[in-house]
């Protein structure tokens, strides 16, 4: 493997010192940019776009030709296990994703094996293989996966949901039955995400979209605890350095102290957290990235501009913060505004590493 | 006005000794009562049931016909005001609330005037007073509206939103002019506030549903500061008694402590909050109310009851807490559940309370 060129995600992820504060963006391979609408177009759609390695590794290093970011993510979609499971993924347009066959009983559960990434899944560590290769070093690449618990809504919902009144009475009401499916799917996050790290991932996120969305007592019982199943049996090392895994909760901002005591290298933090107060309570332990508000690139440069410079001195002196925003980049973003921030971000941050 | 008969929820408000628990419901008077389905036909549509007094009266009374509830909340809408300030407030079916003339540019803040409750609004003081009547001390009567912040997103988005793009655009870009509009807002919320209470509302609450959405700094200086600034101009007191204030911030949890200085007497917490953690941090200062999971109402009765027992044991010895789903019940649930809850809260709660 060649010599990484940019380091600084994986050490500021590990707290070790860095020149300047990395950066990268949720969902920075997106909608926002017209060359990732052309690529789509040719794919003809989102699955077809991350099932096959060429296409996603395009998509992948679109965002790195623009701006000057100090990752990139592989592209894909959270989804891509349970549609290996064989529920029948497929996206209705403007609609968001959607299962042919959801899960609902103990029969549907019971039929449910830990795909094998390397078959079944194969286009993902094909496509890791693939940009691993295109990158060359320039900087790490990022790889993914959603947590139990957020996958398990999609599964038993059909798809997305306002107040995931399926997922829950089916914890409340049959609370072992849920606890074997997010077994089965904690097996399967952390076969996949190793499969993505032999096949050349340099750091690792688990995206747990919907965890926000438990009581805090069931936040630990149905998600937490099996993200913390998945940190235990990762493999953390890869070309002689150690992985950096990632824990994202959304709205999960009450619950950093039982995060950081996860195992995960570093915590994402969505917009609403203050991450000077989220420093104190956890940063001795983890790293933070985030968690500037996607809204601002809305905004005028010399607010964004202010903004970084606000969340920076927020996180203050040294290394562990890696800048990113609370959440994905939306699609009516101007592509011009994420350079603005990504500039500033490496400018502002200079003073804070000397 | 005649006497009081129940006075839990003023007491436990005010963390004075009561026998149980008391418990009310957001949104008990509801889509999901047959009776409030068929009132609501009768009018004809939404908008027509909250500004008839009498149908708003029969619909507040509904749920204390069939439940054991220890306060009415007056039937309305928190977009009262912006539909009094002349921004053409309707229904779409199935689609939420919409403004015919949102609020966009400085010459659409310059327009709005702070609304006279006993003239473009009177139908909520005439309902209030008709309420009152009808009740006859049977429990206290709730008033309520819609925080400054909330009600601009509504104003300036046009409707509900996803993400409150041009709302927070415009607290980016032009936060003085956001600042005029969050100003009139608040001096037309007291001054409506006031109508309720000298109509006769025993406690008041403010709804900010969508403070939430926002940063931990923006949250402080565009919506806790106007909620503050209302909750400094009431009349606090109604036949001889002091009016209760609970503000209520979703998503709120991790600001309880700045919420707690605000003045209010009391915190609505959503479910995500652990409330013997919330208690802890504020208790001293503020009653709590909340916070069970709406969707927990599609559980057993068996596993409603234990999350009833297991909130009130949460909560601990002593007043000052009133009990109460974490958001609004949804028009899915059976009513018979909704019984269930509210006889476990009472029953369940007496040992805490010797």
């Amino acid at each position: 493997m060649s010599q990484l060129k940019n380091d600084r995600l994986l050490r500021a992820l590990l707290r070790e010192p860095v020149d300047a504060t990395p950066v990268w963006i949720m969902r920075q391979a997106g909608r926002y940019l017209p060359e990732y609408r052309e690529t789509r177009a040719k794919a003809g759609n989102f699955k077809t776009l991350c099932m096959t390695p060429e296409l996603a590794c395009e998509v992948t290093l679109q965002p790195l030709r623009r701006f000057d970011l100090d990752a990139a993510i592989l592209f894909s979609d959270i989804l891509t296990i349970p549609d290996a499971m064989g529920l029948g993924l497929y996206f209705a347009e403007g609609e968001g994703p959607r299962f042919e066959r959801p899960v609902r009983t103990e029969a549907d559960v019971a039929k449910l094996g830990v795909p094998d990434p390397e078959a079944e899944l194969r286009y993902v560590p094909d496509a890791v293989r693939l940009i691993r290769r295109e990158l060359n070093g320039k900087v790490p690449l990022i790889g993914f996966a959603g947590s139990p618990w957020t996958l398990a809504t999609y599964m038993i919902e059909g798809g997305g949901s306002d107040n995931f009144a399926r997922a829950k009475t089916l914890a409340y009401d049959q609370p072992a039955l849920m606890h074997r499916l997010l077994d089965v799917l904690a097996r399967s996050v952390s076969t996949y995400l190793n499969a993505q790290i032999a096949a050349g991932v340099q750091a690792v996120m688990i995206f747990d979209t919907w965890g926000g969305v438990l009581t805090s007592r069931d936040y630990q019982t149905f998600s937490l605890q099996y993200m913390r199943q998945i940190v235990g049996g990762l493999q953390r090392e890869n070309d002689g350095r150690r992985v950096p895994i990632i824990l994202f909760t959304k709205n999960g901002g009450q619950w950093l102290e039982s995060m950081a005591e996860s195992g995960a290298d570093a915590l994402g933090l969505d917009w609403t957290v203050d991450i000077a107060n989220a420093r104190r309570r956890v940063g001795g332990r983890v790293g933070l990235q985030g968690n500037m508000d996607p809204t601002m690139l809305h905004a005028a440069p010399a607010r964004i501009r202010e903004e970084a410079g606000s969340i920076l001195a927020a996180y203050g002196s040294g290394s562990g913060h890696v800048f990113n925003l609370g959440h994905g980049i939306t699609p009516d973003v101007q592509p011009e505004k994420l350079g603005v921030l990504v500039d500033a971000v490496h400018e502002l941050s200079r003073p804070y590493h000397v």
